[in-house]
């Protein structure tokens, strides 16, 4: 069983925030509408934020690491070892959102909240129910219980980061073979075959994407997921990382925090959490169309339009660190641009 | 005719520059390739700029402001006298474009390529031969020397900016009536209808759309522009602030400074530079596709791909800003960011 506050419902956006952006952004020196969707994510923000001025300014970045049993069946083209030592990258500086988080001027916290590590490493928060998931392919990959601690996880998470008042959240994941769990938690989810939405993951050829979807094929069919809850099947075929995502999206929608999502693995996060609780559903916010095959269907599932699409595939919340920017100039811009009356320039005939 | 400079070749990209960069990339701590286009475009950056550390932080934007005689035909949703109202606005801080620039940290600088402003206004360098061009669908929209001198204001600006050793260049643009001259100057260097390169400009109708068109068709056929050279189209049908652009390309990529070109006006004034001095085409780098119309057409032409596509359509520089912090990340991820070695992080088995 899930936490009870995990179906409380999220606050609703503020409908006279959103009217106010609205006037506002025809008031600015510039043609109706030629900021394009930076003027719709402007709004947006307003009424989510419950502001008359949108802010992105406070944007820390949460990674969730955790191992998977399914790499057992050979699923991924990276050894098991490297989460644990990505994880220690993020950390000391090395990686990609690490850089980014420095460039942003973000604070990046990792958290453990399933590697097979047995040991604390420097800068890391541990919070696990246990080392890895099972092998999916053999056996249920958590616990009911250990479901629930992992959602626990990413709502202690979040109410860390809340206390540096953040803007919004960019939750990021690692997980050497993480986008095979995802894969089978989305097209369960979507009652898709695995075809339709296994990808090349860190770099696996067609035949290993081939055996990928057989794999989650297989699985789905043993633990009888058609038509199974987002819980049945988080538990049968999840991650810890991914449930620890779900439970923050869900836990920073409830303190009126919008999430910029990142890629696949977080995207099916932000799946599961809407299917637990569609309330929380307006705070996800989209950042990059990733190459990762499956992504476009998930993100159709959640109703957004992505900003960019650059071929990224890294994860690690990186492509929503990369997009980040443009949520920031969607804000400056609103904010801080004169109105036709302020700069006395004449609008358009009316 | 245009000064000699202007055909003068732009320096080679740097190949042993540009693949250091390819092996570099492979060695830092992410599969090959899951960063998709900012790994191209910091190996291009690295080629471009001569070095084993691509850089974006010193950004310049340019803005040069021009008014149109062709305005005299209805071609324009907004009344002339917002070009001049406009340029004070970007000096005073209050225009989208400046917003951006005070974000980025980038310099703003404000030429009055040609409107038809008679007075200095606080914060703007003044360089134009006259005030507007001619009504181009009765004469010639500038002599030959008028040309000449606006090559040469955008090549002062270059000279200006190089002070400050950027990294690259924005060039941005102002003038109610500017889109028309773009779309009958793409018209012309590429050889298509009017009907498939001009757009809504900054707003007009269907109807206003169709009169845009016939009014360059007509003046296409009037100065007899069919297989012209790029000099006698500008001349025809130009603007001085798009030849401004036009010669400032050219100055820039002769200086090694790559070119972050804008939306629909910008990128015309990039392929007039690009085929009176084809050298000058590496150091075009794009940054958004625009809404208007046209703009697919002339990127194409001009054989690059936008990094963002969010129906922006407010010229300005805007849109290269918006995109710039994308290429800032593409060069601190290559920059700074840990090899698998450095790392102690396992590489995929080979």
């Amino acid at each position: 069983m899930l936490p009870e506050w995990v179906y409380r419902e999220c606050p609703e956006i503020s409908v006279c925030h959103r009217e106010a952006a609205i006037v506002r952004q025809a008031q600015l020196t510039k043609p109706t509408g030629a900021l394009g969707r930076l003027e719709q994510l402007a709004i947006e923000l307003a009424g989510l934020q419950a502001t008359e001025q949108p802010r992105a300014s406070r944007a820390p970045i949460i990674i969730f690491a955790g191992d998977h049993g399914i790499v057992a069946q050979g699923v991924s083209a990276y050894p098991q070892e490297v989460t644990i030592a990505m994880m220690a990258n993020f950390a000391s500086g090395g990686a990609a959102i690490s850089v980014l988080a420095r460039e942003l001027g973000s604070r990046l916290e990792v958290v453990d909240a399933g590697t097979l590590a047995t040991e604390p490493t420097a800068g890391i928060v541990v919070d696990k129910p246990r080392h890895g998931t099972r092998d999916f392919s053999v056996e249920a990959a958590l616990m009911s219980a250990e479901l629930a601690f992992a959602f626990e996880a990413g709502r202690r998470a979040v109410v860390r980061a809340e206390a540096g008042q953040p803007d919004l959240l960019i939750f990021g994941e690692m997980g050497i073979g993480n986008t095979t769990t995802s894969a089978a938690i989305a097209a369960s989810l979507l009652a898709v075959s695995a075809e339709e939405i296994a990808g090349s993951g860190t770099g696996v050829d067609a035949a290993g994407r081939a055996r990928k979807a057989r794999v989650i094929d297989a699985a789905i069919a043993r633990h009888g997921l058609a038509g199974g809850s987002a819980e049945e099947i988080l538990c049968a075929v999840g991650g810890l990382e991914i449930a620890a995502i779900a439970g923050a999206t869900i836990a920073a929608a409830q303190a009126r925090i919008p999430v910029l999502i990142d890629g696949f693995i977080v995207s099916v996060a932000a799946l599961a959490a809407a299917r637990l609780n569609p309330s929380c559903q307006p705070f996800l916010l989209p950042s990059h169309q990733s190459a990762e095959q499956g992504h476009r269907l998930v993100l159709r599932a959640l109703n957004v339009q992505p900003l960019i699409s650059l071929d990224l595939r890294l994860g690690e919340g990186s492509g929503a660190a990369i997009a980040l920017p443009l949520v920031r100039s969607a804000c400056a811009l609103h904010n801080d641009m004169a109105t036709f009356a302020q700069a006395n320039v004449p609008d358009r005939p009316s």
